[in-house]
This record gives structure tokens, sequence and C-alpha cells, in this order.
């Protein structure tokens, strides 16, 4: 199932944007971000880590890391790779890896839902 | 009006935790976040920078840029200070600066409503 791309962020009086973001941690430590889930799309999409990472502007070494940790931190494995390495082999997202993206970018349009609802909270500012 | 202290984040499975947060950029540069905010709440509270700083644990410097940062990035200030300088003089909110907080904390307070409706959104994990 895709997963939708974010909306920009509403715009508010003089360029004054309301933002937000949502994310997991387990044991106190990260186990899902945007940034983790924007490479558990690309990884999706190409199929490989070192696609993922080049489509994100992120160096192998840090989608790696960042896919390790993920990968470490829930209780199944999100993504499996074919070979591993830096030459990269196929990567391709298990069950519980299309779950957890897909939850996760629900929880994100409920976010935004919020933010677009909210409008300009702030006006008129006394 | 006083605001609310945060609640704890729900708690999910084996110490999973949804968490969230919201922030306003002008320029796209940082106009409120949850420090800031804080910030705002604890000046409120004890009538000083130094003091608030002290109550947060940030250093007088951290403290001050932030709230210069925050003074700059609205259009009307959010504290007004008696006397300037690291002594530290009284400082008081406006009330664009009362109002920006009590906005911002109903918004920390709808997305918190999100994340306990939420639940443990990713359980069952296929």
């Amino acid at each position: 199932m895709p997963t939708s791309p974010r909306k920009p962020a509403p715009k508010l009086e003089k360029n004054r944007l309301l933002r937000g973001q949502v994310w997991v941690e387990s044991g106190g430590k990260a186990a899902l971000t945007e940034a983790g889930a924007d490479l558990l799309d690309q990884i999706q999409g190409c199929g490989s880590l070192s696609g993922a990472a080049r489509r994100l502007g992120f160096s192998y070494r840090r989608a790696w890391m960042l896919l390790d940790a993920m990968n470490h931190r829930w209780p199944r494995p999100l993504v499996v790779t074919a070979t591993g390495g830096p030459g990269g082999g196929g990567a391709t997202l298990t069950d519980a890896g299309r779950h957890v993206l897909r939850v996760y970018r629900d929880l994100q349009m409920q976010l935004e839902h919020l933010l677009d609802t909210a409008g300009d909270p702030f006006e008129p500012l006394p």
C-alpha cells in the first residue's frame, strides 16, 4: 500500500508556520521518526538501502545506522536485506515494516489534520 | 491563567512510547518550541529570567538567547524585562506572551489527546 507524502505545513500570518511531528520511542530511544519512515518509504520504492539513501541525500552509513536502530527497537525487523555490507544487496520491508509505516503515516495525517484545523490560532495577537 | 504541565506520554507495549510535539516557525526559524513555552511558563511563575533559567536547569545564556529569539520572531515581544544584562531584573509576560503561551498549551493538549486516543496503534504487529 503506498503511503502519502507529507503535505506542506499550513501557511500562517507573516510566514508563520505551525509544525508538528510524531515519533515512537522504545526504551527511551527513537524507534521510528520521520526520517526513519521516509527511509522505509524509499526502501519500499527502490528495493535497496543504497538507493534509498541516495534518494534521501543520506550517506549510506547514516541510512544503515538508522535502519539498524529501527530493526533492533521493534519486536521484529522492519526490513530484511538480501546481503549485508556496504555494497548493499536488495532490501525489502517485512510485514511488520509495512504495517509500522502505514500506521505511522496515518498518525502523521491525523496530526496534519489537527494543524490544518487549527488554522492560525495565534491571530489576532493582542 | 495557569497553564497545565504536560501529562506523561501514554505507555505502549514493551516500553514503547508514542510521542509528539508541535512548534511554530517564523521565516524558517523556531518562534515557539516546547522549551520556549516552558521558559514563558517559568517567567510567569517566578517573575525573572534568571529564576526561570534556574528552575529549568538552563544556563542564563541559553535562556536569554531563547527568549531573545522568541521576542524577535513575533510581531510583538512576548516578554518585557525591567532591566537587561546578565544580572537580570524582573521579567513579565506581555498580553501577547500570555496569549501565545495559552494557545500553544491548548495545541499541545490537542496533540496529547490525539496520542492518547491512538493508544498503541502498532499492535498487533504482524
